[in-house]
């Protein structure tokens, strides 16, 4: 039993009010497996990168247990290229370059050792390449969680939409709850995603948490507000990874466990902005992560009797 | 032994994309003290109107037990007007019309049958008349709460800061306490706002909820997610006249009870904004209010194993 994420492994170059970046390893699904290999020790990527990826670039993902038989790696061609500036108040940020390189023509190919797929995550990719996923798999996974973006709302919206009716949960932000959906209140937004497909929605909120839907009941998950936010890049996918991971861990997909996934998908988030790129993702320590976890507790409990 | 609630009382016109109001009763000290009402039964307001207020607009605040013997009526003058239209995503407003009226000349008369006040809710008004209050006090209250906006933070930052001086607790919303302390992150704007004399500082963000600093502990939160906004006004003032009634109710002023404080107030505020005005605030019973109570309980409540 395994769990796969599929979705970017790539280069980014990043900038923010305090300093930038080279060349670093970055990439939804390397945050992402990252963040569920603290939980899980079968997590699995499905990728492709270039030969400009050197094997000191995989290590990272390697040192986590991270099985990358399905990372391809094509000669002569480069790896997706992604390089960005984050404005002063770190919540908007423009995109200087994006190079899709080999991510043109990518083919996700599922190794035979990944068909004990229980747990899949589809990172943000095109509909057609998750929804490719799902089909290759020769079982359906007891749990897909995937994520996706505006990007694919504006131009392929009826790809999306069949790829969406294939799956348990859907992650995405409240702007683009309300593009999905045409309602402004994320109630009614949620309760029309909730005919498309998935039985559970994930709102993120950013710097305000989450919200949970499910049938009639809401979660709000508060986020830990941050004195210093150093590099948003990957939080979302690092959220994901923690939340399947966690899941992937626990092993029952319930309403409760779905609670309890998104504060342990929050934790490892609010680690990952603390550093550039992935670097604060790759040396975590259990108590690390138990402490955040408690501060997550402190924040949001109170005790009213009934 | 009593709590004081300082604030407009005055006529309102609000316009939603749901429908509009002739004149209708408003003004913080009306919704705080409604609020307030539900928990605590020596509820006393100060406020000014003119002789366009008539005794039946005053009868909604006596038959919530609140005393008005600190609500000055003056002849010849007309009350505070305000007229307001909200845009469809109900987080923003146009001011139609602000008429200040008999608020221009504003003398806080505290009746001598006030001077047992324990707790001092200063609503929105300027500071010099919030800190003329806490002066005419002749024994300073056991808690202060001080609501205030961003337009005296605009025009009269100097008295602002020294009426903060002042208080226990300060009510503001994130952009305000961004504008506050110059600084964007909320944790750091807190831990300066903190030093400028209050102890506890609570920022408001709406639909997202609330956060609660103290020293180095933070409390976040949720706000109902609803299907529906029928109309925002007033939901502020309610949130903080909940917060104060229930403080006075339970009488020990510590951060546990400063937590419920806000889930009190947070869900007056909810049902404040499901109709016109004062509508809903008028009429709710001991049930809804404690159903709607376990409604953020569940919402917001999980268990994760230490």
């Amino acid at each position: 039993m395994s769990l796969i994420i599929i979705g970017t492994v790539a280069f980014d170059a990043i900038e923010t009010p305090f300093g930038k970046t080279e060349k670093i390893v970055g990439g939804a699904a390397t945050y992402a497996s990252l963040a569920a290999s603290y939980f899980y020790n079968k997590c699995k990527i499905v990728a492709v990168v270039g030969d400009d990826f050197k094997k000191e670039d995989i290590d990272g993902l390697n040192d986590h247990g991270i099985d990358t038989e399905g990372l391809q790696v094509k000669a002569g061609e480069k790896s997706f290229f992604w390089s960005g500036k984050y404005h002063n108040d770190m919540n908007s940020r423009d995109t200087l370059i994006t190079e899709l390189n080999v991510l043109e023509n990518f083919d996700p190919i599922i190794p035979e050792s990944y068909q004990d797929c229980e747990y899949l995550m589809l990172g943000n990719l095109t509909p057609q390449i998750q929804q490719t996923v799902i089909k290759r798999l020769k079982n359906r996974p007891k749990l897909i969680v995937m994520d996706t973006m505006n990007f694919w709302m504006d131009i392929m919206m009826d790809d999306l939409l069949e790829t969406i009716k294939m799956v348990d949960v859907l992650t995405i932000n409240d702007s683009e709850a309300r593009q999905l959906s045409g309602e402004y209140s994320l109630v009614k937004a949620a309760k029309k995603i909730l005919t498309m497909g998935p039985k559970y929605l994930i709102i993120k909120k950013g710097e305000h948490g989450a919200l949970l839907f499910q049938g009639d009941q809401i979660f709000s998950a508060p986020a830990l507000p941050l004195a210093e936010v150093f590099d948003p890049t990957g939080a979302g996918d690092t959220f994901a990874g923690g939340f399947i991971g966690y899941l992937a861990k626990v092993g029952t997909i319930n309403f409760n466990n779905m609670k309890n996934a998104i504060i342990y998908g929050s934790a490892l988030a609010s680690f990952c902005v603390e550093e550039f790129g992935t670097a604060r993702l790759l040396n975590l320590s259990e108590e690390e992560v138990s402490g955040r976890i408690q501060e997550f507790v402190k924040l949001s409990a109170f005790t009213i009797e009934a």
